[in-house]
């Protein structure tokens, strides 16, 4: 099968080196980058010349960002070219518009390398919804921000120095907001949300991230018995759904409390396999690679993947409940929901709030403390 | 499509129980069972009624033990039938004859459910294959023996009053020495190492289990960092693999050291995807259940899986080299390989052992002090 990559950056890289040494059935006809940036005869400047060519079959995208990457996932569709993708921001966006047009045109549309890395996630989610009802998901679903915590709680560090040293890896961008504010994880909860449950996930689900978490921090929840990791959540019932982005606290002694460096973890529960998990690197040139590669095998083999929306459930914010906990110079407003008790000094715990509430009471405290911090005691499957 | 049920135990329950509820394009038309154990118009007591039953295009067989489930698969087989099975005893020793008589009816073979119950491990194991060579396998793979330990730990017990809690709850055989002494494990490697390499791996692979730890083992390892598992692990290079079942000492902050209860956890390392972990209920009528129905979902919609064993590696024990602790009153042997040092009171750590030289370094020890306990020291990826 014939391909076109667009994008020969970090993950384009990994796909080239993967295709070209590992995977004979598949040739990469064609790249689009900016001029000046990659040296190789398969390079165009110009879309038009890929998708006017009958001969490519199938367009690989690994530019990332919405503009030009939706237009040229939509007009790749619409040609009649199948398309894979490891664009988390544009098919949370879009999910259902790119849906539409490649079942319009025959062909398939492949997501497996936007939520995960390298796991086997979005296909783990589709096999498992084959049997089952899938009543929950949750995960650790950004490596960078997994490596921040677990550098942190290991070596003693400070969330900036970390930060630091994780952009000298190359684990972390300049600007790292979407890895530490949960933006990026975000993206990947509600993809994940919409194939597990076969509804589209609303859009702006409550975020929280790990910004204002200090050494200190690590320190009082070791002391409780809790690690600290940034993870999505999401449930349904047999009418609603939820789904949430916020760092947690877990048992010390639990497996996703141990998940090192930048790996990803992920769990869903089907009705009779009950609690699956799925560990691997959660990005990277060969990971991410490796999964939009297994994507196009499927596609070479004829699989043409369906995501379907059309269960009708409502937004349940209820259905995620929990305690937090938080660091707050700030006084709580006196219409807060649920108990409110002193945990560790300074440190206070919220009873029973929903994950909205929740992130509504953290704002109202962040507007008047900039430093505050919140943690969800969370059950984890 | 029309399937026929060998066994209606805890499995075989299962199997009933989701293709009736989840899995209307299934149908058990009839159940093999021994007379006056299930109750069900649908009930045979003489495999001559499924085998020249041309309306059956599928057998599972959920009996276990080697005959007659080893006749009846074969006679299924050879009738055209595919064939759906959960024992990892007999797909341990007949898989090539399995594997030929498959593809001699244009039938398909599958075992999902031999390795890992409700975990997508044999599949997973052969997803990655499709790109990557894979290196090293471990896992967990055993749940009673996961629960016993990690009962043991958390309650500060003895390994028999935990035993003899888990034969209570069903977790445990009368007989319990499958579980605790690795041969259920054994039989698991055996099988996952084979799809995993492409080369058929050896029976008689080291196997040493958990029968002789103690509270007094477990407080002693805590005190050096260690928790305990008792895994199955397998490496290969260019031309060789080696594999063994034995007790693990892990890290007390890894994600094996703090896989809870009953559960069982997988790991293959790939090429380019790097390590992989698959995590899940490792038996019980529903997640081994659902791994059986998923195999019967592939095989109607036309999967027909092949295990390749033409890779000729050949045994090379030194692939798997650690170091080894060893409680024993028994003296150690003049000729006894590597370093011994005291590791703690009673406790004697051999440096650079492959794992077939400790195995043959316990049975020496164990002749002399029944009550020996040996354990890895073995990094796990």
């Amino acid at each position: 099968m014939r391909i076109a990559l667009l994008g020969a950056g970090t993950v384009g890289g990994g796909v080239i080196e993967i295709v070209d040494s590992r995977a004979p059935s598949l040739e990469v006809a064609r790249i689009l980058t900016l001029p000046g940036t990659y040296d190789d005869p398969r390079v165009t400047y110009d879309f038009a010349d890929i998708v006017s060519d009958d001969s490519i079959e199938c367009v690989v995208e690994a530019m990332g960002g919405l503009e030009p990457a939706h237009t040229f996932i939509m007009e790749s569709l619409a040609a009649g070219k199948h398309v894979v993708t490891a664009n988390k921001a544009v098919v949370a966006a879009f999910l259902p518009e790119f849906c539409a047009q490649a079942e319009e045109s025959g062909v398939g549309f492949f997501i497996e390398a936007t939520s995960g890395g390298g796991i086997p996630w979005i296909a783990s989610i589709e096999k498992a919804r084959r049997i089952d009802r899938i009543d929950r998901i949750s995960g650790i679903l950004n490596g960078t921000s997994n490596y921040i915590v677990d550098r942190m709680a290991k070596d003693g560090a400070e969330f900036t120095d970390v930060l630091a040293q994780a952009q000298a890896l190359g684990y972390a961008e300049a600007d790292p907001s979407a890895d530490i504010d949960g933006i990026d994880v975000a993206n990947k909860c509600i993809i994940s949300s919409t194939v597990a449950f076969g509804t589209l996930c609303r859009r702006d689900i409550p975020v929280h991230g790990i910004r204002n978490l200090t050494k200190a921090d690590l320190d009082t929840f070791a002391g409780l018995g809790y690690a600290v990791r940034l993870m999505a959540r999401a449930a349904r019932d047999d009418d609603g759904y939820a789904a949430c982005v916020e760092p947690v606290l877990l048992p010390l002694a639990s497996v996703e409390g141990n998940v090192p460096d930048n790996f990803n973890i992920a769990t869903l529960v089907g009705t009779t396999v009950g609690p699956l998990k799925f560990y691997g690197q959660g990005a990277g040139a060969l990971p991410t690679g490796n999964a939009m590669v297994q994507d196009l095998v499927d596609c070479a083999g004829g699989e043409r993947p369906v995501y379907p929306t059309g269960e009708t459930l409502s937004w349940k914010p209820g259905l995620l409940r929990a305690d937090y906990v938080f660091r707050t110079a700030a006084a709580l407003p006196a219409d807060t929901p649920g108990t409110a008790v002193e945990v560790a000094p300074g440190y206070v715990s919220v009873g029973g709030l929903s994950a909205t509430e929740a992130a509504a009471l953290a704002d109202a405290l962040l507007a008047e403390d900039p430093a505050t911090l919140m943690a969800a005691v969370a059950d984890v499957d």
